[in-house]
């Protein structure tokens, strides 16, 4: 299974409050367009490469998304023309990864006026699975996602519930930075996000019709 | 003159309010740590690649900032160990940066508490001027960071002013994330921040001991 993916990528991407039960979950406002923020490569754990680190003083969430990467530079798209279709078309596969979020980091933050990328950017906060080749995903609305901590399940939710859909995402995003071959987009997490602490056995995958995905699994000592 | 380490860094890191007279001129609190944020690399303008792009409804305004481009690996630094020397050996080299920023985008992203990376992450919004080698800047805490639009100094301070030296900045990322060789660090805009319109000439550099650093020109057409 590849992991080059992971390695090349130049940016990390990931939409905020994008399914309905999470927003509400937070007590957070429905965004009326989609906002994002940035996670640094150096975030990234490759499955197998050992457990999420919690770093002293923080409240750590789990967020299980679906990740795109894409297969081309797209640059001011137009909103109204990229169809659903042409999102699809830019995308060269996918991965299941795990936003994870120190949450009462990311909450002084939010307080403040302060930017998210400390809560959002410690080292190994960017669990990713494998390279999910795109024929194993003919519909990427049609997921299931899951999490569980130590044999429990916290998150199990279908992709179909995203509020702002891949080419919506996708545009709004275009329009400010020019989004590049290899870039890797989250799209949101279901509810049930909470806490994980050292020594939580951490369990994420996804499922088409039913059926795991092998790629996609993710498994954190 | 070299412009690879452009294109080479994994990450821009930027610290917010490391000026005293800046976090005034904005009505900011001044922090008790450096807090820090990622611009996109798909943000950076090499000198001579043309113009800061305006975005429509957007107030921009210009930071001059120094820069510099990391030679190591730094990870989990301990602050109290991590001396200024230390700093310097990490070092490959400066940069001369500007932190562009979507004001209005900022400023409505701190009232709800949302994150930075739209105002901070538009294409064009980190003009970086050609590699500074070491040799050039004895000392970063000398350096004069000037900005002129049609030819009006708007920007003129001495680095001398940093709040939070290169040191402290470093050990301070490096617990949160690990700091890769090639990344670039903006070390923070001194006072005279304000707003760039469509057809500005603007015109940024730095000075040791008076002179100017040819390698560090910014001219943006
Ligand atoms: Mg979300
Ligand atoms: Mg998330
Ligand atoms: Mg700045």
């Amino acid at each position: 299974m590849s992991f080059n993916y992971a390695k090349s990528a130049r940016k990390i991407l990931c939409i905020g409050r994008n399914y309905a039960a999470h927003i509400a979950e937070l007590n957070n406002v429905k965004p009326q367009q989609p906002f994002y923020f940035l996670k640094p490569t150096s975030s990234i754990l490759q499955q197998g490469a050992g457990a999420v680190l919690i770093p002293k003083g923080t409240v750590v969430h789990h967020e299980v998304e679906l990740a795109v990467i894409l297969n081309k530079t797209l640059k001011n798209l137009d909103p109204d023309a990229f169809s659903d279709k042409d999102a699809i078309d830019a995308i060269d596969g996918y991965a299941l990864a795990i936003d994870f979020t120190a949450r009462n980091v990311q909450d002084e933050a939010k307080k403040k006026g302060l930017p998210w990328s400390i809560g959002k950017g410690f080292d190994t906060f960017c669990p990713l699975s494998a390279f999910i080749p795109k024929s194993k995903i003919p519909d990427p609305y049609n997921v299931e996602l899951f999490l569980k901590i130590n044999g429990e399940t916290k998150q199990d939710d279908l992709t179909s519930l995203m509020i702002f859909p891949i080419n919506k995402i996708l545009s709004t995003m275009s329009s400010v930075m020019t989004l590049e071959k290899g870039d890797i987009i989250l799209t949101g997490t279901p509810k049930g996000v909470g806490k994980v602490v050292p020594g939580d056995h951490i369990v994420a995958g996804l499922k088409v019709d039913g059926v795991e995905i092998e790629e996609g699994k993710l498994d954190l000592p």
